[in-house]
């Protein structure tokens, strides 16, 4: 469906939100939800209100590629599902806003999937199929809209994300770009909720066949999932594939490191060195501590695992972790959501764009 | 289908190679591929003759419950399937030796996906509707036929199977046994095909982006599943879930750790060590080392990743490491196959149980 017939009855007006020039739409897709906000586009502003006013939000289903996890192969069906999906959230996130199609600038999407060019330029294709050529486009990983969320907008710095999964991106100030991690469970992603969860079954299972130390995991991960012997595992873990089911054990793990059990402690140890070994690789590859590695950047944290808030603190730990050998990294809970971060994004490279044009 | 009514024109006739008096059933039945062979009943021997005469052996899809790996939960549809190809093995298996249903006095199952007595009962429960009550059944985990068939079915020592997955399994003379490993990749396989090549190919990704040091894996895998950089091996792994296709990888990881390559090194002195304490669990827990822990023992060798033959032999390693705590452990690589160590098996109970109804 195109909406480009609406065009005709372009309203600007004022109304006294900021709309009536117009608004940007920022999606979150994500592997369990999308989330789309509509901002008011300010065209003049250098600088944005605070708070920046939310005209509407809306949330629906997964609109990533593949229900499971992070990919870059889409099938078509799933691609003619997720497309729907994201057209549904981004009409009903307007019309909240008393907004239409006409009125959209700019649209930026952060989607989980978007390894490859390839990816973005399919998503692309997608989105231009629904707005007119004058709407500005843009699709990146989700990992630039976390970034985003936590910088206003500004591309630079390293985000580290880790909910089920986790992955690590930076930006440079000259535009280059680096990835760590974010590979899958597979692939050895082991800071993320996954990881430390299958280790932990691990263990579990470990101490049971005699090959590892007894640990408090055993008692607290049977109970919450109702099991009454480690050998139920193995049929629980085939049972569903699902990380994010795996990954919401990592609770348990922190409480019986919190009652000092050594074997959870270790996991979560090891967890921590490796987030930060994500964010150290990338901050190397761009340069972004400077020449004497003293330089100020900063570093945003998203994600379950980081922000659980509890006692024993895998986000402190793992900003420690970063300043032993990065004293200028500076640590960043975002104060909105990764949406309205792709908003902010959207928003930044429309006043980028503007001001190259101003100069050329 | 039943074939009881066949039962009617029993035919135990000497034909000269041992069948008049009946034959007995040994099934294989693991992940890829059925195996059935048919050996006669020798119903007076304390010894059975060498080489053991295989009437018949036939070879079928996959009869366990899962298409995927190890599991305890059996979907009907799946288990219909699984049925039929059982059946249709045995038939042929049968029919190659010349026998029929009537003649079988016991059948051994040696399946993957038996952990539990309830898997175990639901097994027998339908060959039970294909056998009538006095043929003997055993239905047990695959590794019990594995090590039947180093042993010549005496179930006593440990066997240690490392193919796509790996698993630890030992008996006692008393009768105890235990086992250690086999919970699949989530729960931690690491010596396993699977948990090899895993790690391989988290190395490469690390080595890639800047988390760790660079590897000949990365050029050697990438050529070997026709890819052109790294970053593809993200897609590459989401493609297909089949854990064979990423244990197939294991000789490549062989080959750079026999050009000294470190990090394959590594990953493959790390699969020794863990396959090794898998078996060391075991023994221990059984004892099967004797007091002094001098005491001798067998361990049966199983697998691709035992049986490899290479410079850098894991197969030696293994048995070296477990040497080093138990010097009685002796190694054995089975002359037979699985499907003839379940034969064996069911021979040796026969023999148990006339034994003990003689002596009541």
């Amino acid at each position: 469906m195109s909406h480009e017939k609406q065009l005709e009855g372009h309203d600007l007006g004022e109304n006294g939100d900021g709309s009536g020039n117009g608004v940007i739409l920022g999606i979150d897709g994500g592997t369990t939800s999308t989330v789309c906000v509509c901002i008011p586009f300010f065209p003049s502003s250098k600088t944005l209100p605070k708070p920046l006013p939310i005209l509407g939000r809306a949330v629906s289903g997964c609109s990533n590629h593949n229900s499971v996890g992070v990919t870059v192969h889409v099938s078509y069906p799933t691609e003619t599902a997720a497309r729907d999906t994201l057209e549904e959230v981004m009409a009903e996130a307007l019309s909240k806003s008393g907004s239409n199609w006409s009125t959209v600038h700019a649209v930026c999407l952060g989607v989980s999937g978007v390894n490859h060019p390839t990816d973005q330029e399919r998503i692309l294709y997608w989105l231009r199929e629904i707005f007119p050529s004058h709407v500005k486009l843009y699709v990146r990983n989700d990992a630039v809209a976390a970034l985003a969320s936590g910088t206003m907008g500004k591309l630079h710095g390293c985000v580290l994300i880790a909910g089920t999964g986790c992955i690590s991106y930076g930006f440079a100030e000259d535009g280059r770009e680096a990835r760590a991690s974010g590979a899958g469970p597979v692939l050895g992603d082991w800071g993320s909720g996954y990881g430390i969860a299958a280790k932990a079954l691990t263990a579990v299972i470990r101490a049971h066949d005699g090959r590892g130390p007894q640990t408090m995991l055993t008692d607290k991960i049977l109970k919450a999932i109702h099991l009454s012997s480690p050998e139920e595992l193995i049929g629980w873990t085939y049972a569903d594939p699902s990380w994010a089911r795996i990954a919401a054990l990592v609770p348990e793990v922190v409480s019986c490191a919190e009652a000092c059990d050594q074997v959870a402690t270790k996991i979560l140890v090891d967890a921590v060195q490796d987030l930060a070994l994500s964010v150290k690789a990338v901050v190397q590859r761009l340069s972004l501590c400077g020449e004497d590695g003293k330089g100020s950047f900063p570093v945003v944290m998203v994600g379950g695992v980081l922000e659980a808030n509890r006692t024993w603190d895998i986000g402190e730990e793992v900003v420690k972790c970063i300043q032993d050998q990065f004293p200028g990294a500076h640590p960043i809970r975002p104060q909105v959501e990764p949406a309205v971060g792709a908003a902010l994004l959207a928003w930044n490279f429309l006043m980028k764009e503007s001001t190259e044009n101003c100069h050329s």
